[in-house]
């Protein structure tokens, strides 16, 4: 395998270009990575040993970092697995096995924190809106207002099956009033979303290694209060996925309860060190958004709707509507964007055929711009006319703005 | 960061060493593994592609390959996260919940698997032989013929507390002849030690990609009976550690039910295939097997001694007690360790004090003796004279014999 370039031409705030042959993830994670990120995973560490404690240490006091918390309420806690692994392990370790959740639902991540909470035999009260109508305060105060049994209310920050920024800022402030506890899935948008713990009041929320920081995938992480990580005892019914236990082990030995995964870690915290020097969460996002903008203006010239009008949509990743056109297959686009260097994602939706572009990772809109020209040149050799949605994809459009 | 060799130079099946000022990990995971592994991480995978489902395909069979099951009873299901969670996600999957679980613990595993049991509210029988005796078939035998409600026996194969291979196959006999099923956690075993179907007859086992097979950690994997996996639907109280769930979306669809860790996965397959250019099983269990008999001889002559009489020590982890010398101490002989190239691993033992040298890892003998003469020199630059244990630690040996 050949390096793009040498260690002193890299510059962590610097964008690459993946290595010849290797396509960029237009996917909401595992995502396009820079090559320094990856280059840290070239030695083994013993985990017992300081220097990995230190980079531990490192790791947590970098995602605090990220919260607005001045006056040191929050805590860190990494947490091995997947992203879904952190949310199973907050909602167990944080929702006493008497709790009562509310899960406030527009997509499949909503449905799978539902799932999470039945698999806990937690009290569970379902919002289901849909593919990607937003829940609002006033609903969320409604329903708080009607059921005293709910202990919790479950957001998810950025709905990754429509793209869609839910307004937590307005559900925290129900939430507030209501005097329940907010838990936030904010996995694809934390790092680059402002997710300030003096606007949005959460007891806990959950991110992962492989988004917006841009690590690479195998751990998760939950920031909590903590007052709540202290009170989470005995709360868990998993040992792996006990928040308190793996937050007080690493409080009293400086290490993880059970084998890390060493070289994400490492590779994490260049990633970390990246994000800081790019200028943090208010850069990271405006890089995103340029992402969003470009890819947006560039599909729409080619005649491609998004589902989501410009009010909703987030920088993360961005839905659109299949052609109406019977020329164009999904599979065959996939592959030829494949080809031309690009993996794209499919689509979520439940009623009309979609697929999504994402626009975070190792990217900048010079990328996106050249994402936008192999999408014309897909829809020439397929001989797609036109990429203008089907009636009912403007539709169901248009009951967002109902 | 430098590269040692050019990849021309690297063949799989190879020993390289550690680059300049990177130390062996003489530890039971994560350890020392070679650079074409790390290599393999060095770029970024869609899990949703093609290319990744592939890789997954051939882990899945890989691992299969190492099992001796000849009638494709057996199938393979990789868990994110560590090996502890692949155990609980085992006991939970498996372990219906009415469940009765024999727990033979004889060290800081077993004892964690019962405390598994115990959160995940299954029945429980603990059976604790201390700090490093073997559970033995007759008892087990004994235990199951005067409880019916034991529905499953845990034995750990390896128990890295001490480093004692624990006697699975008079275990399985047992277990067998009374009609109940056997789980298995073969973490730091599987891939040096057989542990083949035909004679170790278990319902489900585990182990983990840092282990022997030499991968970087992120990862566990179980091995189970069709049967069973098809029968555990229902039973597991955690989504993201549900086996048969995991087992019957990958066998669907290709693909991990939650983000893989990619980047681990793609290594995992560069130690498979030179696991398997190696030898395989009886090969790196050779290897393992004069790496120990190389520093057990070697610091024997030091005057150090094993807690373990010969029949009962393990190619994977080696204890030697700390010498009755009071210049010697721990924290001190590790710092002295490391300075030379090697990290070594803290004791477990509840009664005397002792350290544990492990053998498994991208190592051979030639570095094994580099370990003894560093140990050697260390003892010299501590002033202690004579490594012979307290008279306490040589009285809790004879036990063993007893």
């Amino acid at each position: 395998m050949s390096k793009p370039q040498s260690q002193n031409e890299m510059n962590a705030g610097r964008l690459e270009s993946p290595r010849l042959g290797e396509p960029f993830l237009l996917t909401p994670g595992p995502l396009t990575t820079s090559y320094a990120v990856k280059e840290a995973m070239l030695r083994d560490w013993g985990s017992w040993d300081g220097e990995f404690r230190a980079m531990t240490v490192e790791l947590r006091e970098g995602l605090l970092a990220l919260t607005g918390d001045t006056e040191g309420v929050l805590d860190c806690v990494p947490m091995q697995g997947s992203g879904s692994f952190a949310v199973e392990a907050m909602i167990g370790s944080f929702v006493p096995k008497s709790g009562k959740v509310l899960v406030l639902a527009n997509g499949a991540y909503g449905k799978r924190a539902a799932e999470t909470v039945k698999y806990l035999e937690r009290g569970l009260s379902f919002v289901d809106k849909g593919d990607y109508m937003p829940p609002r305060g006033d609903e969320v105060a409604a329903i708080l207002a009607t059921d005293p049994d709910i202990t919790h209310v479950l957001a998810i920050h950025c709905e990754t099956s429509s793209g869609i920024l839910n307004p937590v800022k307005e559900i925290s402030d129900a939430v507030e009033a209501a005097g329940r506890k907010l838990l936030v899935d904010s996995m694809s948008a934390f790092g680059a979303v402002d997710l300030d713990i003096n606007e949005v009041r959460y007891e806990a929320m959950v991110s992962s290694a492989n988004k917006c920081i841009e690590g690479v995938p195998g751990f998760g992480f939950i920031i909590a209060c903590k007052d709540s990580l202290e009170a989470a005892k005995g709360n868990s019914h998993s040992l792996s996925l006990d928040v308190h236990a793996q937050w007080a082990h690493m409080n009293k030995t400086g290490q993880w309860r059970f084998t890390p995964p060493t070289h994400v870690v490492a590779a994490f915290l260049v990633a970390l060190r990246a994000h800081k020097e790019e200028g943090g969460v208010a850069a990271r996002g405006a890089r995103y958004t340029r992402n969003r903008d470009v890819v947006v203006a560039g599909m729409r010239d080619l005649g491609f709707e998004t589902l989501l009008k410009d009010r909703w949509l987030s920088p993360i990743i961005v839905t659109f509507f299949c052609p109406a056109d019977e020329r164009f297959e999904f599979t065959r686009f996939y592959e030829l964007m494949k080809d031309k260097g690009f993996i794209i994602y499919p689509g979520k939706l439940t009623v009309v055929d979609s697929f999504r572009i994402g626009c975070i990772g190792q990217m900048d809109e010079h990328v996106m711009r050249n994402v936008v020209r192999a999408a014309k040149e897909a829809l020439v050799e397929m001989g797609v006319a036109d990429a203008s949605p089907p009636e009912i994809a403007l539709i169901e459009r248009a009951k967002l703005a109902a």
